[in-house]
């Protein structure tokens, strides 16, 4: 099974990401971004439009009902490194495909994922790890993730809490609840540059629940999308919440999962 | 009085676009930051808001009523270049300084500036000259100026024509009447890759009225401003409109500048 380096895994917990390679292929990257358009066509809860109301933003869950999105969770290149970071069996709290449409999709604000999960999702601790897979190439024109390097180990920032709302669709819109305002993020970049995550699609990314990020606009002409898992440790399952977010976006079931001997997906 | 050498005229005659330092000193930068933080803080219909109807997006014909930015644009490091480019007498058609907000700024979706000069305010041939100076860095981060080198030898494009309205206001927001989609930009990129103007504040940029360009979001926690003065020549005054936009958006005065024999503005 595929695992961290001890190296890599010491640069993870530094800075709070890293950039790797796990060998998908152009055909393998092909096949997810058929599975992927198979999600974006198909209407449900589980998919999010923009502010204008017809442009698709992101969906969700898909690995509940989507066969190959099943596999690639449980393949070991993803859940290896997934296990390594956390010490320990996980399972995913979250799955979502972000598409930044071509000039119409709007820009991620600054903000930390754990806020939502811990609040939202009654997730104890940010146990958890975001590993990403660049559906297509990533450039300084089409709005790459934005990350600022070791803002994981500054905790839960008090963040700007924006509208009043408390139904999940205010925490999946351009509008997030939970959003890092100018003047903190000044303060957070006094001492640490801001890192755009580009590269070629098939890269992968690893990044830390506390690590502040965001994304701009997407100024090409075509679509850039981005797939992420959210594992969780089997150590860190969730408490009880009055209104629970719907199953696609806040796992029920917390069985540890198990890496594919084969490592497929289509 | 500064000129234009041959090979930066040629340049900017193939390109459509020329990047130039022309002297502009920490202290000047400075001072024009500060002539224009006046007219952020001045309210007036010369004023043009973001969507949320509070951050300032731009400001217009500035040069109209304050006494320093009517001798930048009388400055021979200005006005020299321009006529060169025009190839004689010149006069300023508009002035705004654009501000792209930290953080809130909106983008500028893809356009070319003539169209709205023709239709907008009767401007016979793109035989004008936008001449920016960049007050603030641009970088990768905070939306910079986008631009397709060569697009403007292609003549005013058809593009998208969003909206109903004729209200002048729509000529500035993000939703831009006449903006250039997906499919089109897709073709444009075919055959030349977008280019982005970065660089220190002070640096100054010359562009064609036909030249296709666009800008995205500022994820940096700083403003990132820049100051725009279109020159278009005596021998294309603008014919009559039915309804003219107001005088800081579309000059009445023809009369050709001097440049200025001491070139200071404060």
């Amino acid at each position: 099974m595929s695992v961290l380096a001890n190296e890599a895994l010491a640069s993870y917990q530094k800075n709070g990401f890293l950039e790797c390679e796990l060998g998908f292929t152009d055909v393998e990257v092909k096949v997810l971004r058929e599975l992927a358009d198979s999600e974006f066509e198909r209407d449900s809860p589980a998919r999010v439009l923009e502010k204008d109301g017809r442009t698709v933003r992101a969906v969700h869950g898909s690995h509940l009902w989507n066969d190959g999105f099943a596999r690639l969770v449980r393949s070991s290149r993803l859940l290896g490194p997934a296990m390594a970071a956390l010490g320990g069996p996980a399972y995913v709290h979250q799955f979502k495909i972000n598409a930044k449409r071509a000039m119409r999709g709007d820009v991620w604000p600054w903000h930390q994922d754990f806020i939502f999960w811990k609040l939202g999702d009654g997730m104890p601790e940010a146990k958890a790890i975001n590993v990403a897979i660049l559906l297509d190439e990533a450039n300084d024109i089409n709005g790459p993730l934005l990350v600022l390097p070791g803002s994981h180990r500054l905790g839960t920032l008090e963040t700007e809490r924006r509208g009043s709302s408390d139904k999940w669709e205010s925490h999946l819109s351009a509008d997030l609840k939970y959003a890092i305002d100018a003047p903190m993020l000044a303060d957070l970049t006094r001492d640490r540059d801001i890192v755009s995550i580009k590269g070629k699609a098939g890269k992968v990314f690893l990044f830390d629940p506390q690590l502040v990020h965001g994304s701009g606009a997407n100024m090409s002409p075509v679509d850039r999308r981005i797939l992420l898992v959210t594992y969780n440790s089997v150590d860190n399952i969730p408490d009880p919440v009055a209104n629970p977010r719907p199953e696609f976006l806040a796992a029920r079931d917390f069985t540890p999962l198990e890496p594919l001997e084969e490592d497929s997906f289509n």
